[in-house]
């Protein structure tokens, strides 16, 4: 009670429903460098004052807050918005003042028009900007005394009115108003700030050891050499490695997951460590570390980086089985429990225990896997299975690895339950895969992609859309054939500014899968292949281009703004991108059906895109560089399988 | 990193949006004795472990927390509930559990079905068993070692098959969880209880002093304790009077809000205090003390609760003024600031200044008028324009009664904002006026009910409908007539627990307005007025009727469980209401249109209700006593304005 009628008894200004504002403020939101953030909050009082509103935000390591006036919607909401121009983390927060002046200003207004005596109202004024006078910088003072004097000038009121309406006295007192009569929302709120690499980037993920100078032949890092300026040149910026370490002996998968792998048979590379080392070592048929560090030096060159594959499991062969046994379960019968999803049993992989009572040990020595690579070169890594270890382990280890290196970057493979893998994306994770793989339909998509982009979601999970993965060959690619393979790869290279395929059976259009399964026949996984990787009928010179339109057009390179559009036809579906100010806009169509052409009429929403109804403006499709002109909301579109996928059009403003 | 690698490294289980919680936690949701609350939460692990969750709920006096389990509902969402039965505050929050045990069952389960050897997973069972052994209590622990024994006898494993999967050994081990592997949610929320009076209650406003022995003549207390009998006759257990304290002199009122009175006006009774006394005293023409302590000693022995009028505000001539004057702002022009909005003036009214040095002493003042008039027999208290005083004012104040008086009722009388209304009624305000008043149409009511009943509002917001006010004769009834008039009383009373009307003008269907205005032309704010209560056209049996079935039905004494139902004609409203286990179901239909015959054809929930396609049931009208058999799920409704503007249906489950 003493406190509420001393201090907060002024505080009439209630601030609530400040947005974005995740789990209470317990998580942060994210940016990159050079980003928007809009912040709104209802901000009221009591009574008929008006207010005045403040966005105040900071670099989290300042002392003082910048300032931005928030403007009403209405309703009791605000908004304003501010840019966070480093690579480190920001905060902000609201504050609200009671307004006196410009409440008094209003009434004056009102009383001037309806000609009543003013004489009182005026000396009123007086009394406001007396009592700003101590608040207001030296500077500033006299200036205010002017103002003062023409307010108290009761024999010229027409001097003293043009006073009180000045618009320059209203802004100098807005400078100045009352914090004692202010509130400041109760919560400091946090933007993660990261490398404008976390949210643009295309990424090509191949195995090496099928990369050998003959078929059959265990690749190795040098070999790999050879490929990158192929990769370069479809457009790809990261290339992202399956596990690169010792592969174990014990249970060795064989070719199609068998239980019994036969003599030759390479293993998965996830089943990690061997007498050869761990997580630290390099299988010795891939190289030695000079190999692996000559490699990342010449995709650096090439402006490709390397991710590696950050899977924490051991393979019955690893080191630390007998090192570090208290790492590990033990079953009653002595052997190390090893990965089930009963009735499956996964013998070539022991999972950690992360509860271990010398988790103290174990969890610095997994944090050291990764300043270990850092070092190496490496500062992206793709996180395998992260939802089978505890959030809280994440939430330090990225927390930790963030602290020494902030550029780093995870990508959290987490295909499981949604809230789960929100829960790491809170948690620090960079960037995400998705459920866009198994998203076909046009409601499908847009409701997907709503929920990502127009969302809270889109405030902290950083979706990367793969059409498929080792793991995953979906029905629709297994079925569509080439005209599939380019309208996924359309799609998830147009929605998302991160994306990604496992290739080269991607870009082969490669679809035997094992029956009945979403899964390769003859995995990679488990055999060294051979790729005949100009095998005609390959997409390569469509991924280029799409890659090339997603360098070009800043529209692309982010993935909130987007609005799909209204076509007729369920099998097209329409949307566009564009950049804050709508300098960059680019219109996508895409065909969902590979089997037919189909057509519609699209609804282009001329006045949203600041386009002229009465002009002609030209609609230049990037993917086969034709060119139409368009007049007018209504756009037919027909896309033939054999011909086209999709469109990727820029609108041109100017008019022709 | 120290706290998250020892003590939280086990914490596996993620406990998010918990629902209810308004504003995180800062405001407690609101119910009332015998009422349940039901919660809901994401909860969740990171892998494959079964979950366990508890909804903790106690009286916030008590230490410890009663527990009942929650029900997953898919996608990582659990829920149960629980019923608060006293009138104290009750807190209540989530626990999950990691289950080994029950992981390990289900996993055992596949093992069987798919023939796989366990013999070694039974040995794990015993490891669990054995680890919740020293958790169990005394009495327990030999049931536990039998269980074990009977899981350690591999000679019979049927027996310890069957052991394993008894569902008496789970519950029992469910009990027994490790705390140390489970996480409670960081708050512990707080739900208000107050008496069931606080949402379900039917009120009369009536201005005392028209109530005299002579047309003209001043009413008293002694003369209003003749109408009581009739006004309990109509069914109302609240009688709310306009303040009944002394009335200023100065710049007193006249009729229609004249700026200036003539002799003998009696004056608004919110312009209160005069030389004979303030907010602590009687204006002398109602009566004294010992009259209007009979006055509600009348009222209570005839089940009529009696609620004052709190109007924070001051005549000219109160005492406080002089007594007080650093409680009201001050001119320059040595006058009191008197209320305005300009270019309005409000002479006769002075708002007290909340901001005041003083307000120590002027917030205690204010506390005790309110402990002043409970000690007079009053509790409920209709308060006038809460909006216009800091909100911090009324959290305190109203946290401070309830302290002492927790079964005080605050009705806020703030037309207003919906945000600002909101607020209050988060900071403490029993009931609320509403928006009500003003929603006319079909999807306007739809709308506006849904906000108030089927989302968050419904936590904190308790709705008073009230189809006028003494300020406020709105388009519809100056238009509608008699049948406009049973309209808007049979929607307040029908869908929402609390309503009002203000009379005798309401039921007498009075709706002559000032011209333009929503407001009563020669309104009893300003005169003294006398009333042929019993003319002809009245509606006082309708009301009445109402009234009743509000008693006989428990599923109209709660305003959040309510659903529309679909009708094809934009004039009729349809609804029902029903108590949670269904054993009580009432179905209003209304003819918004006072003008003409409305029908179409009503689509019955058959199944929600509980009732069977094939056979015929009951609908009994209790407005008119009629019953209908009805059968399916469609149903014919007409209603004439010239005979019944609305049908209230029970429907009796029983076939005819």
């Amino acid at each position: 009670m003493v406190e509420n009628m001393s201090s907060s008894a002024t505080r009439r200004i209630v601030i609530e429903n400040v947005r974005p504002e995740i789990d209470g403020g317990r998580f942060p939101i994210k940016r990159v460098k050079g980003e928007c953030v809009t912040v709104s909050a209802d901000v009221f009082a009591d009574g008929h004052a008006e207010i005045f509103v403040l966005l105040l935000f900071k670099r989290q390591e300042d002392r003082e807050w910048q300032k931005v006036r928030m403007k009403s919607l209405g309703n009791d909401l605000w908004e304003s918005k501010f840019r966070v121009e480093e690579n480190v983390n920001y905060c902000y927060t609201v504050q609200g003042f009671i307004h006196d002046f410009d409440t008094w200003r209003k009434g004056l207004q009102k009383k001037v028009k309806s000609r009543q005596d003013v004489d009182v109202d005026l000396m009123i004024g007086v009394q406001i900007l007396e009592a700003a006078l101590p608040r207001v910088m030296p500077q500033h003072k006299s200036e205010l005394k002017k103002w003062i004097a023409l307010l108290r000038n009761s024999r010229k009121k027409e001097d003293a009115l043009e006073a009180a309406f000045d618009s320059d006295l209203l802004y100098m007192l807005e400078t100045y108003l009352d914090p004692r009569r202010s509130t400041v929302y109760e919560k400091e709120l946090i933007v993660l700030v990261e490398d404008p690499r976390a949210s643009f980037s295309s990424w090509y993920e191949f195995f090496p050891r099928s990369w050998g100078k003959k078929p059959g032949q265990h690749g190795t890092f040098k070999d790999c050499q050879q490929i990158l300026p192929a990769i370069k040149d479809m457009g790809f910026n990261v290339i992202y490695l399956p596990p690169i370490h010792p592969i174990g002996q014990t249970k060795r998968k064989g070719k199609n997951n068998a239980v019994v792998c036969r003599k030759g048979d390479p293993g998965s590379p996830w089943a990690i460590g061997s007498k050869e080392g761990g997580h630290k070592s390099i299988h010795p048929q891939l190289g030695d570390f000079a190999d692996f560090q000559d490699f990342v030096a010449c995709a650096n060159k090439l402006g490709l980086e390397v991710a590696i594959d950050l899977a924490f499991q051991c393979s019955p062969d690893h080191p630390y089985v007998k090192a570090h046994p208290k790492w590990f379960k033990w079953r009653p019968d002595g052997v190390v429990q090893y990965a089930e999803n009963p009735p499956k049993k996964y013998e070539d992989i022991l999972p950690l225990n992360f509860e271990t009572d010398d988790r103290q040990n174990l969890w610095q020595e997994l944090k050291s896997i990764v300043f270990f690579w850092i070092e190496k070169g490496v500062s992206i890594f793709r996180v395998d299975n992260p939802h089978t270890k505890p959030f809280v382990f994440w939430d330090w280890l990225i927390a930790e690895v963030k602290k020494a290196h902030p550029q780093t970057i995870f990508l959290a493979e987490a295909f499981t339950r949604p809230k789960v893998m929100y829960r790491l994306a809170k948690g620090g994770f960079t960037q995400s895969y998705t459920y866009f793989t198994w998203r076909h339909t046009k409601s499908e998509l847009m409701e997907y992609l709503t929920e990502l982009t127009q969302t809270e979601v889109g405030e902290f999970f950083r979706p990367n859309f793969w059409p498929n993965t080792p793991d995953i060959l979906v029905p629709h690619l297994q079925e569509g054939g080439r005209p599939a393979f380019i309208m996924r790869v359309v799609l998830a290279s147009m929605l998302s500014a991160n994306f990604g395929i496992y290739g080269p059976v991607f870009e082969l259009c490669l679809s035997k899968s094992v029956s009945d399964k979403e899964e390769y026949i003859d995995s990679e996984k488990y055999e060294i292949k051979a790729w005949d990787w100009d095998r005609p009928g390959n997409i390569k010179s469509v991924i280029t281009t799409l890659n090339m339109i997603r360098r070009e057009n800043p529209s692309l390179q982010q993935t909130r703004k987007i609005r799909f559009l209204d076509i007729n036809n369920d099998q097209l579906l329409c949307f566009y991108k564009a950049t804050e100010d709508y300098s960059n806009i680019i219109l996508v169509a895409v065909n969902l059906n590979p089997f037919c052409t189909e057509s519609g009429w699209l609804r282009v929403p001329i006045d949203e895109l600041g386009l002229d109804y009465e002009r002609p403006y030209i609609a230049h499709d990037l993917l086969n560089e034709e060119k139409y002109v368009w007049q007018g909301d209504g756009a037919y579109i027909e896309l033939d399988p054999q011909r086209s996928m999709a469109h990727v059009i820029r609108l041109d403003h100017q008019s022709t």
